[in-house]
């Protein structure tokens, strides 16, 4: 098993270093905006423990921080108004990983609408952030 | 939030109606050979909780079902040698859903090997039980 790189992005993106389009954080995990997104509302789910992959979170904090990526994915599907959800989590670069603290992939999924490929094209700040807003405003 | 049907295919599968080829059981998940494998060592884990989707899991049930996959990856992994893990879990028809209960894909995975599409064949039984033999074998 590969270390923790603790310059990785999103864990910058925890320590305030690299802003992020927020849209839920508590003492176990952050959630923000794929600042690439695959489809609209787009959410990725982090934790704050220092875990590179699935692999490496202790069993004790899964709980917990899946709590938070089920609440995240309740409000994007609700908050986008979509038909459905789509979650991915990959580990290491021949699972699809690129950058190497845990993460998992929310995607709110409509009837007949492919995902959209990995394009390398960062989405509008204000589409973001309009998305992100739909997204809070549908916490319960 | 749709309704959960008892006669989905893995309802039946975990009352022992339909067979599969197990390679983990316990009182909180079963774990079995996908028979439409989108990679070697494709396994699927589910909840025994009669949950739909990832929105249906009782927080509290999250995460011992969760260390059950955490589990499951780990012997998928290291029984197939692979370099890395894809995870996926799909809710309702719009999100890549098929059978409706909740459970998630571990797909192991090797460096340059892309995941096969959806073909709709079934893989040979004599495949199947090799490579559960393997994960089966890398229990820890």
């Amino acid at each position: 098993m590969s270390s923790y790189d603790t310059n990785n992005i999103f864990a910058k993106i925890l320590r305030g270093e690299i802003p992020s389009t927020k849209v839920y954080e508590d003492d176990v995990a952050l959630a923000f905006m794929d600042v690439m997104p695959r489809g609209d509302g787009h959410v990725l789910v982090i934790p704050k423990e220092p875990a590179r992959g699935i692999l490496d979170m202790p069993p004790d904090a899964l709980g917990p921080f899946m709590q938070r990526v089920q609440k995240v994915a309740a409000a994007a599907k609700a908050g986008m108004g979509a038909d459905g959800l789509t979650l991915q989590q990959f580990n290491e670069s021949a699972g699809g990983q690129v950058i190497f603290h845990l993460h998992f992939h929310v995607l709110p999924r409509w009837d007949g609408v492919p995902l959209r490929p990995h394009s390398g094209t960062m989405e509008k700040p204000e589409v973001l952030a309009a998305n992100a807003e739909k997204i809070r405003a549908a916490f319960v």
